[in-house]
């Protein structure tokens, strides 16, 4: 591995609208020298409501137009796409998910093996984490619970508000009463959420977000900059032309970071 | 034109969604003897937060792909999707989209000339009613309110809860205040939240349905089936597999009245 040519490549991000900005902002903050590309799927947001066949699909185009960027790793920040990726299935270019390392999180943190996972339908009807956090540990206790309306109150820019409060309330509270000490946020929008979901689960259960899962996960599989002097570069694709992803991703990633987003064709 | 061919041919319906099943419903319960294609582009939905050339291209997929069932008219049940539709534009086949119907209703019923419109952001900043109400009658006044939690609410059920009760507050109570005396749901999900939407309006305001005033311009520009004694056929298409979706139109349109739910790609 040419260790010199790859400090250039950037890392590639992708999700279906701007939950993966949780992720991309967690790296960056982590490595603020490498350059970032991310891609955020509007035009065919949101992702965790359609089948398994239709997000492959996607996952497939998305991977495929990032590798023209020559990225030294991409980056799945959608828990959707994550679920139906396979180990491996990418052969000339690194391509991780965050179920993997949020995994490995959720179960270095449980103390009492009782894990909750909340997501999107299709993580929660398909069971990503159930299993899999079955099969990593047969003694872990799984309680799911889909939180459908969770992305579409993020995409609207209420993270503290009381009718959030309600919904969260609506779909964590029975997860508490299952005695839980870890809770899985098992979708990238969630982190936005954080406070209304702590105001449920209170400051005894451990919240998993995939975007610090995913950034201890890369520490130890990729070499990252860290010697450059200067800020690395950042490109925004999205598919649709919304505004409102602009408005939305600057007050994410901070006012002023970002320069234009590039509208493409997917 | 050639009547009695025509009798056969299907009334085509689309929409992104569950939404345009409410315009299917109440055609079919004028015209039970009509033969009805619907088509929900799952896949891609919602169209309400995509740009004007993204929802154009969706326009034009579905249309093209509409016409080889040889439909006698082609609805389109969505507003944004009816908002960037153009008079004429496809020759070869009637594509009526429910916006003009709509707005015609709305301002046959208003007295004091204050209409409301709540819509989908896309609906809500194309001022796609607004400025046709105003073309057509300079004297109204018109006053918006985009809704982006009504749709995923529909889509996820949740048509008469508490929740569900206090976000429409949220959007509604302001144009109760401004003294409206008609509101045009201008999203065919929102007539499904009809009760919903009353409590917070009362009945002293008028909501105008799309789907009742479709119905009503269809009955005055195609003849329509009434001498035929069986009932008519229902076939019912979608982009994506959800399983999610037959349940839900279950609910809308009755149970045994779907056969089957046919995945196509567009």
């Amino acid at each position: 591995m040419d260790l010199e040519r790859m400090s250039d490549q950037p890392i590639a991000v992708f999700d279906s609208g701007l939950g993966g900005l949780t992720v991309l902002q967690t790296l960056r903050h982590q490595w603020p020298k490498e350059n970032y590309i991310y891609l955020g799927d509007t035009a065919r947001l949101p992702y965790g409501t359609k089948s398994a066949d239709t997000i492959r699909n996607y996952l497939y185009q998305n991977v495929n137009y990032l590798k023209q960027y020559n990225p030294k790793a991409i980056i799945v920040a959608c828990n959707s796409a994550s679920s139906v990726l396979r180990s491996g299935e990418f052969s000339d270019v690194p391509v991780y998910g965050v179920i993997e390392p949020t995994i490995e999180l959720a179960a270095s943190l449980t103390n009492n093996q009782r894990i909750g996972v909340i997501g999107t339908r299709a993580t929660i009807t398909q069971k990503t984490y159930a299993d899999k956090l079955i099969e990593k540990n047969p003694q872990l206790q799984v309680f799911q619970q889909s939180c459908p309306l969770f992305v579409p109150l993020v995409e609207e820019g209420l993270f503290e508000d009381p009718i959030t409060n309600l919904i969260v309330y609506r779909y964590v509270h029975q997860l508490v009463q299952a005695n839980i000490d870890t809770l899985i946020l098992g979708c990238t929008h969630y982190p936005l959420l954080y406070k209304a979901i702590q105001k449920v689960t209170g400051s005894d259960i451990a919240l998993v977000d995939p975007a610090v899962a995913i950034a201890q996960y890369l520490q130890s599989v990729l070499p990252l900059n860290s010697n450059i002097l200067e800020k690395g570069s950042l490109h925004l694709l999205c598919t649709d032309t919304a505004h409102h992803f602009k408005m939305q991703a600057d007050s994410i990633l901070g006012i002023g970071e970002i320069g234009g987003i590039e509208k493409i064709d997917l």
